[in-house]
Order: C-alpha cells, then sequence, then structure tokens
C-alpha cells in the first residue's frame, strides 16, 4: 500500500502541530482566525465515505477533540467544521474558531481575505514530539 | 425539554426529504448544485460538540449515508461536507455534490452565485411518509 504523504500545498499552508491517532493537526498558516486542519494519515484518501465507519468515528471524534482544543485558548462564537477538498483533493477538515469581529464574519473563510502571516513564537509545536514540517 | 423546532430561516431555505434516525434531511432550494442538509432533530443544539459520542458517530454515518444518496443519483467530482452556523446557529450540515462545470467551482458555494429555483417536479419527497414542510 502506498504510504502517506501530506498533499504540497497543505505542506505550504499549514505547521504540523501534533499527531492525534487517526489525523495529523495542522495550524494554517492565517493569523485572522484560529483554524487547525485534520488530515487523516492514510494514502488515496479523498473523501469521507473513503474511510470505514470506524475510521470515520474516530476523526468525527478527532474533530471535537480539535475543538475542544481551540476554545480551550481562544473564545469565539462559532465553530466551523468543513471537509471540502474541491482545491487539494486529499482528505483534510477544516476547523475554524470564528469571531463575530473576525474579518469574513459572517461568510466562510475560504477566499474571504488574504491570509495574515502569523508572527514566529505562535508557531511553535504544541507538545514534545510533534510534528513540524 | 425542549421540544425540537426547524430554524424558520432554513425551513425557508430547503425542503424536508426524509428523516434519518438522527437527522431530518432536507434539500436546498438551490439548482445549482444538488445539496442536502442533515439537521439533528434535538433542541438546542449550535455545535457538533453539543452531540455526545454517541449521536456524533450517528450524524457522521447520516453524512455517508446522504454523501452515498447524492452519488447514487447525481454524476460529481467532489462532496463538500460543512457545518457553518455562523448565520442559522442551530446545527445543520451541509452535504453537496460539487461538479467542475458548477457555477462556483471551485469556491465553497455559500454565497458564490445566486441561488437558482428548483423545479416543482423535484420537490417530490423521496419516499413515503417522508417530511416535506
Amino acid at each position: 500500500m502506498k504510504d502517506f504523504a501530506l498533499d504540497p500545498l497543505l505542506t505550504a499552508d499549514s505547521v504540523g502541530v501534533a499527531d492525534l491517532p487517526l489525523a495529523a493537526v495542522r495550524l494554517m498558516r492565517d493569523a485572522n482566525y484560529p483554524w487547525l486542519l485534520l488530515v487523516p494519515r492514510r494514502a488515496g484518501l479523498c473523501e469521507l465515505t473513503d474511510l470505514d465507519a470506524t475510521e470515520r468515528s474516530m476523526l468525527m471524534e478527532e474533530i471535537a477533540q480539535a475543538s475542544a482544543a481551540l476554545r480551550s485558548v481562544v473564545s469565539c462564537d462559532k465553530l466551523n467544521v468543513a471537509a471540502l477538498g474541491n482545491v487539494v483533493p486529499q482528505l483534510h477538515v477544516h476547523v475554524i474558531a470564528r469571531r463575530r469581529d473576525d474579518p469574513a464574519w459572517p461568510r466562510p473563510v475560504w477566499g474571504a481575505v488574504p491570509a495574515k502571516s502569523i508572527p514566529q513564537a505562535r508557531r511553535r509545536p504544541l507538545r514534545r514530539g510533534s510534528r513540524n514540517d
């Protein structure tokens, strides 16, 4: 079976912060929003339905964990959770903390405003042994 | 406990087609895309994390069922699955069949182009006993 490899566009647009049992957790390089990506580490995934039911359930729990982690460090008015993949087909789930005063509110974030650089100090891994590629 | 009531904006923008064990399935009134909504029939839900783990797993499987149902009736290049809720906070999940020749591709559908009316003949319930309010 082909090994998992992160899509080059996802690599360029985000920073690895942790590995959950199924998904790599990455921070999007956009300081406009606290914005995580969950990328299940299986080769060849495109749709949620490419996972089996057990893996889908794991992914849902990892989405819940990522949501709770975001809420524990930032205040927000709404979480946005989405698996789109029109540009990068490799399965990835966005978990975004939205605020009524963020630059895209109430629109979805994609394409709304140009990405804003993240200060270097905020790019540290969340814990020892995390991925940061 | 307060009874579940569908948000008036969701009612206006969509047509009931079926009830799964957890979620009402609704067809968005926008002929630009085959576009379903899943609305868990519990009062007071806003985020995925307002469901317990068992309900989240059920919802994920209902998302997979809705995805498979869409794929069985329309050809598409990608499914978009999203729980946003910035405008309507009641928890609802979009499951949208996207094609490279649809009017918003590759952008997300929300706000991309004005909604297009659905011909009356396509508004029939999918099966007997379905909701159609």
